[in-house]
């Protein structure tokens, strides 16, 4: 029942894919590493929250101040807004974000992955 | 826009009186810190997540284990389930939960805090 985040990065094997590990309401909670840059993308409905528990990750955007975000951080994501992810380093972040969410949201492509229980 | 968890905790005042940093979707995300024993209470329609930054929390719960949880780990009590927390040092919390949500459920009483935003 109880979740070691800590545990969970461990456990994961490839970056960019967000592994679920735990659910409440409507909401997923997801783990993921991350190293390099992402995609530029939106979700049109949900609403995406950021958490660092290790590294330094900057979500940048094309309509605000980017954000850099070290452990113990988090920032909201507003539906809507576009933001690419980047990570200079290997980064460990917890999202949390409703069940419907895609991790490119409007773009799609090749960097689409469905988050699975780990 | 970027939330300093460990900030928020040392802005915090009273025990057991959780504030709102963040909202996403219909959630609140609010800081708490906790020093001994709350009330034994469940929340009828939500589902609330509990993660720790520093200190140890117990979760007692009265239809299954306690769990105990340290700093990077989090639980999710799920609606309906009765728990009454307790901390035997203080410690910093990271509350996750809809909007709606009482911090003393269904028990209600002199404990109840309405959260505000910090």
């Amino acid at each position: 029942m109880k979740v070691d985040l800590a545990a969970k990065h461990a456990a994961l094997q490839e970056e960019w894919s967000p592994s679920i590990v735990a659910e409440l309401n409507d909401m997923h909670v997801k783990v993921v590493k991350l190293l390099g840059e992402f995609v530029w993308h939106h979700h049109d409905d949900e609403d995406e929250l950021f958490l660092v528990t290790k590294g330094r990750l900057r979500i940048q955007f094309r309509d605000r101040e980017n954000v850099m975000l070290g452990p113990g951080e988090l920032v909201v994501v507003p539906r809507g807004v576009e933001h690419c992810p980047l990570a200079e380093e290997e980064t460990h972040v917890v999202i949390i974000e409703p069940k419907t969410t895609v991790n490119t949201g409007s773009t799609g492509g090749e960097r689409t992955r469905e988050a699975e229980w780990l």
